[in-house]
């Protein structure tokens, strides 16, 4: 088996003159290592085409699929976003319907938007102990299905950003009854169905278009993901046009390579890495599992992924921002993200020993520290609320297509002001990005109060401006809404904005 | 001014656990170099967000705006594809009027298919005593715009893959007297600009929004571009919203630092850079000036960038191929591409001495061995051509809008029988992989022969299929084409495939 990073460090010695891209022609300078560049290739003689694989390519991907379990599998230069925007554009006709479950990642929405689709959501279950939400099951599936038969296909997030694992099987079985297409966002799964003791990944559970982050939880560069897809429901030429059209035609070698090495280490070592993996984690949840004040998931239950630690501090006197920022100040621990009431940390088969025990001691010592009383900081006042319920519960969740109210004119008003009407805007808690507010969905009281409780906590909120210092008036934080939803911009068919008067249809909620 | 890699690679040894993405935990494994991993992280504490830049990354962005003399500047990590699908998307409304070049990259295509444009092509000259197209003219401009008077925007290529520069600022003044905006796809001319003796760059001549691979002719990593927006006819909140839509949400921060050291360096010593650079062509020019047989662009009258070579067999007895093949394998040197009687090698900054010299002395080397006619290799059978003339000069041209071609039902159909029917995919020759043949245009008899001679050259033709081994009978050439022009699949409306009577209507060749 031929190997990319080494094919392209045996031609940088070649000797051979480059007078041809890229620009830096193998040669580095300044900041930036040498070895960056001297493998640094194009599509030269005897390094394939990323988008029309004959070589070398074509045969990593087909390394790709057999180590996932799936019919064939694509390498990916422009993250999951790519994937999943081609996943969606090909498996759904354009301006047709989808189901889809409401927290997927904002590359899906864009896709709604990109191809002017009409989606009916799936709202996942929230999971109250911890203030995140589940997975969709599958009678969720099955009964959005029934109410939107029109779906072309369903796309579902699993495991999710903090790592709760669907039912892909018996999902797939209900889609597949309607003879469509499933699509798994498996971005965070990359790590599923290659060890033992960890559940299959969702080409092995039978989906059709697998979309996976490989730089998420497997050893590979920032940016790198795969495609996998299964079966005869995806029309592959079709998903082929995608990915040229949303990748760069100059796709990185060394990214691809990474990839590859990934791939490789899993190949050959993997079985001992997850083994490993999974028992330095047992061990760390076994020495956690003393702590009264913090609370964890996993529990062993076949739902949540072991990727993920989920530091729940609800029943504690601080805030999921307060514990993040101990850990990376006091511990020297930069987790992945504070949520409003947890902290999220993540494990991979790269993990050292010391991690667990460093994470495993930070987390006692605290355990303590929040008993005792004597965590709190001069100064610091921590905004305790209700948690951070899944608000956008509470939008109007239909109103406008999406595509015309993010096209349309818009206008930004107050927070105070914005309730009854609709948004122009996502809006999102960063990370993890996933939309709370979808362009065309209508504003309630209770969302507002949940995006000042998620300021006060400390959280990032994306889509929003924060006029001034404070967060008090609630005046100084804007969000743009559509002008005036009596005269929506209708989405031009002749290349002129045409305004009429369009009938709002609310549409029911679930 | 804090540097990107240095931020970097200091954070790599800060000791902090990593308890997030990416997987590999800055540990590296196997083939590739451990520094790779060492400093690749993702937006966590200190590190900005390229999709909203608040800190480093805006100060990065800010000082490559400088440099180019741009008011804003974006910087890009799914190459220049990204840009200019962003650059189209945002300038024209869904459904719009464009005025572009006919030799545009395919992601400008890409575009038009996305947001179901309205394209009416500019057909730049052919040069053919090069057998190259020449890049737009202001004139070309002014009676596009006359005939197309509901563009909302222009884009042209400067310089095309070949070299030729168009006169930006005559056309930005003509397409500025209609109130639209300018984009040029620069992805050739990121050294534009910033050296004496070196022609201004788009921003500088007054171009609307800018797109540089800055990979291709200055050194950074591929897959790295910039965009530049400059005046008020973009809008640049519509203009961000799509290069979040195209880029991924977990870019590459060693990309985006190469991007930083490339412009530090031109920063740093770009005036003695780009002296030598010009001084050490000029010296090869000097003496290539004695060839016989072979000829060369440039010649020094503005229009042709000196980051190319394009070296000329049309009057020896070889074609393209067999040159670039000759350079490779007896001479050791890989140049960009071969065309139908032409190479392309480009030089750069970063080109030493010795390759200017190499280049130089193997040149002069074949144009003996032309003259002496000891060059044919035996067994060896160079077809020679008219020269690949511009052969989509002769398809239909329009008929079919793209957006509905590119959705239609397909079937393929031998090169014979395909004249006079509408086209289903692109065809390209690859490289540079601009299109010969857009989905929607009739094919005709000319098209067919272009192709066709041009596999006997050994070129390299993407977007067709060929059966058997031999090139003949021509037969065993498949090309995609509309199932039945009567029948078209109308795009839907209402997420149905609506099977209609169109009529399809010729439109009038320029």
């Amino acid at each position: 088996m031929e190997h990319l990073y080494e094919k392209l460090s045996d031609y940088g010695k070649s000797g051979i003159y480059p007078c041809h891209m890229p620009g830096h022609k193998r040669q580095g300078w300044g900041r930036l290592p040498g070895e960056w560049y001297s493998v640094d290739i194009t599509e030269i003689e005897g390094f394939d085409n990323l988008h029309h694989p004959e070589g070398i390519l074509r045969e990593l991907q087909r390394e790709a699929a057999r180590l996932y379990g799936a019919e064939e599998s694509f390498y990916l230069v422009n993250g999951s976003t790519c994937g999943i925007l081609a996943a969606v554009s090909c498996a759904v006709s354009f301006g047709g319907h989808i189901l889809m479950a409401r927290n997927c990642h904002k590359s899906a929405y864009h896709a709604v938007y990109l191809r002017q689709l009409k989606p009916r959501y799936l709202y996942p279950d929230y999971l109250e102990e911890y203030g995140i939400l589940e997975a969709v099951t599958p009678e969720q599936v099955r009964r959005g299905l029934e109410q939107e038969p029109k779906a072309e296909a369903v796309l579902v997030v699993s495991p999710t950003y903090e790592g709760r694992m669907a039912d892909i099987s018996g999902i797939a079985r209900i889609v597949h009854e309607r003879g469509i297409p499933l699509i798994v966002d498996e971005a965070h799964g990359a790590h599923l169905g290659l060890g033992k003791g960890f559940p299959e990944n969702s080409c092995q559970a039978g989906a059709d278009l697998v979309i996976h982050s490989v730089h998420k939880t497997l050893p590979a560069l920032t940016q790198t993901a795969l495609l996998h897809v299964n079966g005869k429901l995806a029309d592959r030429h079709r998903l082929r046009k995608f990915l040229q059209i949303y990748q760069t035609s100059s796709p990185s070698y060394p990214l691809m390579a990474s990839i590859d090495n990934a791939l490789e280490y899993v190949d050959l070592y993997g079985k001992d890495a997850f083994a490993r993996f999974k028992g330095l984690y047992g061990q760390m949840m076994g020495r956690l599992s003393g702590c009264r004040q913090l609370k964890f998931l996993p529990k062993d239950n076949g739902k949540q992924d072991i990727g993920k630690l989920l530091v729940s501090v609800k029943q504690t006197e601080i805030n999921g921002k307060q514990l993040y920022d101990r850990l990376l100040l006091e511990y020297h621990i930069q987790t992945e993200m504070a949520g409003g009431d947890y902290v999220l940390a993540m494990f991979t088969i790269n993990d050292k020993k010391e991690t667990y025990e460093h994470m495993t001691e930070a987390l006692l010592d605290i355990d303590r520290r929040l008993a005792s009383g004597d965590l709190a900081v001069e100064g610091e006042t921590g905004t305790k609320g209700d948690g951070i319920f899944p608000f956008w519960f509470s939008t109007g969740k239909g109103g406008i297509p999406l595509a015309e109210a993010w096209e349309g004119e818009a206008e930004d008003v107050t927070l105070g002001e914005s309730v009854g009407r609709y948004a122009a805007e996502f809006v999102s808690l960063y990370p993890p990005g996933a939309p709370l507010l979808v362009p065309g969905e209508q504003i309630t009281g209770e969302f507002c109060r949940g995006i000042r409780e998620s300021l006060e906590k400390g959280l990032t909120v994306q889509g929003i401006v924060q006029k001034g210092d404070g967060l008090t008036p609630g005046e100084k934080i804007l969000i743009r809404v559509i002008k005036d939803k009596k005269r929506l911009r209708k989405l031009p068919q002749d290349g002129k904005n045409i305004r009429a008067n369009n009938n709002i249809k609310e549409k029911e909620a679930e």
